[in-house]
């Protein structure tokens, strides 16, 4: 088959995405953990995942399609390629969600592996390589913290007994939790941890607004930016409001306000890549006529760039202690994760499908972390975005249109078509 | 009797002030709703505040001192004048504390005037009008809010009814409250709300580190300083902070750190009388890896002089909206207290009778309220304020020095000695 012939397939693959399928799979399993405000409470391993699962084997089933379920509790859905041995392309993230999450989060990259394989259904094309969908176990991590456990047990960085150990908040251990979706399940065949995966791509929803100002349906993801967390504990002395003349304060709250005013001059570059946030702040007694005693703050900082992430998180402990104003100031690492690069012979692939396609698209990096960040250490990786309304997400205003996703599974299918026929990645 | 004769009387009656019998019964009067950490919880109206009352009325009864009890709990020691018809010389403060309070806030007040009176008793000096130890209801307001109440009630500010009405935590009322200690003081003589004072004199500890950085034994308060309460509400978006570049944000919390910076600059002068204070700060949904939605702070602003208050109050609004980055702003003003004058010749009589008695003192404001700032409505009204450690108070640390309590007792004595002997003040 000549190239043009191929090309010609793989956009009539990309054309069979169904958008009101899609749509309607979407708002289907919007019912599984339904919130009265729209939103979703979907947490990991809970009763409502297990039935958002057992619905998406109805629908795979039906297709002809066949599941399997590794020891994390991870389920793969797999349709056939020609050379059953070839190590398969894989596609999906997960079906969990936050306590007051959103319908899109997770389940887009599901449910456009999904349309992948019917559409290749529709145009009759076998390819080289099996296909499989993945629904990963606990993405989230709100109920059981750390998330991204699942793809990180598969990709051999986290024990699954350490997983296994983990409690949420009413003590009930991940390792009880999946032993229930290991047995809701178990007519499905095992499969090992950490089998060979020839390629992985994962589509999902922005989580940001990025896209959806530059007016592109489509984002290939060049990596998932580097994060450091910090917690800085400001102490100086509690005191009454109206006694204690200015000079002669310890405020740790002024103190915290010079440290942010100036960390917001140094954290920050021409390209806007630079994220700093101060989430979370305690004031203590947080009285209004008592003087703080202490303030602790989060610093969360990301760069897609390694070095200049590590030069700015090296210079906050000597810009934070020379506005300490009299008070003392302890900084504690609380997170480290490096930045990723996703293969960039993908980040092309998925732009020139786009293009291909005539679908706007950008390249950009992710500013949330993904499964696709542990694939990427096994695997080649890739990930597509598609807009969100705002840029709002982990909530229940979250909002894709259907159009976007439509868009995000084409550009998805017709990347994974042209993989799957390749012998070499 | 000649001035001459008569200033050695009542540095006599100074003299003999005991001070270790002073710092006896503040120790004593420490075993009621004594915590393990040697504070003091003993709230208005408690069982614990009815002991340390009892307590009182042992000492002032083997003297030979006449109680007596207003409808709103507040409670009279009375040592006779020549002229029982001459409103009396009132002095006093409270005995209810903090919930972690101190072994001396209030306390002294009640526990100099009854130096006061034994002092005249051992120089058997009969004053002109009589003299009245009081200690008022519920000044602190950690149970019943407001505080101040009793004075304010017997200075006609606020209506008993109105007290009666409020409830602490666990629904019990005022009203209720009070009637049990009414029930417990039965036995004493009644007296009407509001009735005729000549002169109240108030010590006090400073609850503030200005005396002690001074090296002064005794402060003469020239007033209260006004205090105005605002509440700033921050609105802006909460968002993902690793999706949302920095231009794109509505970031409350870098905007209450562009206020507070800028209000900072403002809300100060030469002279260093300036309070402001942000105690209270409230960061909404407060998690590291989110932008925060919103943010509310308190801003606590007090001066001595009312123009200026005014002044710099004005301006607030207009700079926090300068400095709001996109977000929007609600300002409220939850409490205005206008500044109070101490009457002058009672500052002058203080600062001399300091002199007179070679202690060494100054002249300053109060940066906190009293039940003085109610009786200062009604008639003449000055303060006598002492040094505590590192002005720390509502604090089971609050400390101070017997030499300091007694100088401050001195100094009491001295001039409620020499105004108890005035038929005209």
């Amino acid at each position: 088959m000549d190239a043009a012939v191929s090309q010609l397939i793989v956009q009539a693959v990309a054309a069979n995405v169904d958008s009101g399928r899609l749509w309607s799979r979407h708002m289907a399993l919007a019912m599984f953990g339904k919130r009265d405000d729209g939103g979703v409470n979907r947490q990991a391993l809970s009763e409502e995942e297990i039935d958002a699962r057992r619905q998406l084997l109805v629908w795979t089933q039906a297709a002809g399609y066949r599941a399997s379920m590794d020891p994390a509790g991870n389920l793969f859905i797999r349709r056939e390629g020609q050379q059953p041995d070839l190590p398969p392309i894989m596609t999906g993230s997960h079906l969990d969600s936050q306590p007051a999450g959103g319908k899109f989060d997770g389940v887009f990259g599901v449910l456009a592996g999904l349309e992948v394989l019917q559409a290749l259904d529709a145009c009759n094309v076998t390819t080289k390589r099996a296909i499989e969908i993945v629904v990963w176990t606990n993405e989230e991590g709100s109920r059981f913290s750390p998330g991204m456990s699942g793809s990180s047990v598969f990709a051999g960085t986290l024990a699954l007994d350490k997983a296994m150990a983990t409690e949420d908040e009413s003590g009930v251990t991940f390792g009880d939790a999946l032993s229930e979706v290991l047995r809701a399940f178990a007519h499905l065949p095992q499969r090992p941890l950490g089998f060979p995966v020839g390629a992985y791509l994962e589509a999902h929803i922005e989580q940001g607004p990025v896209l959806e100002n530059s007016g592109c349906l489509v984002g290939a993801v060049s990596g998932i930016q580097g994060t450091r967390w910090f917690s800085v504990k400001v102490q100086g002395k509690a005191m009454h409001a109206g006694t204690v003349p200015s000079k002669m304060r310890k405020d740790p709250f002024k103190a915290t306000v010079a440290m942010v005013e100036a960390l917001g001059e140094l954290l920050v570059d021409d390209e806007d890549l630079t994220r700093f946030t101060v989430g979370r702040v305690v004031v203590q007694p947080n009285s209004p006529n008592t003087i703080p005693g202490s303030v602790t703050f989060s610093i969360d900082l990301r760069h897609p760039d390694a070095n200049i992430l590590a030069r700015m998180s090296d210079r906050i402990p000597d810009v934070c202690r020379r506005h300490a104003k009299g008070c003392s100031v302890t900084i504690d690492e609380t997170l480290t994760s490096a930045p990723i690069t996703f293969h960039p012979a993908f980040v092309d692939r998925i732009s020139r499908a786009a293009d291909a396609l005539g679908i706007s698209s950008m390249v950009l990096p992710s500013g949330a972390f993904h499964d696709a960040k542990s694939m990427s250490l096994v695997c080649a990786t890739g990930m597509i975005f598609v807009p969100c309304a705002e840029g709002i997400s982990h909530s229940p205003e979250e909002s894709a249109k259907p159009d976007a996703l439509a868009a995000g599974a084409r550009v998805l299918a017709m990347t994974i078509a042209e993989l799957a026929q390749s012998e070499s990645i």
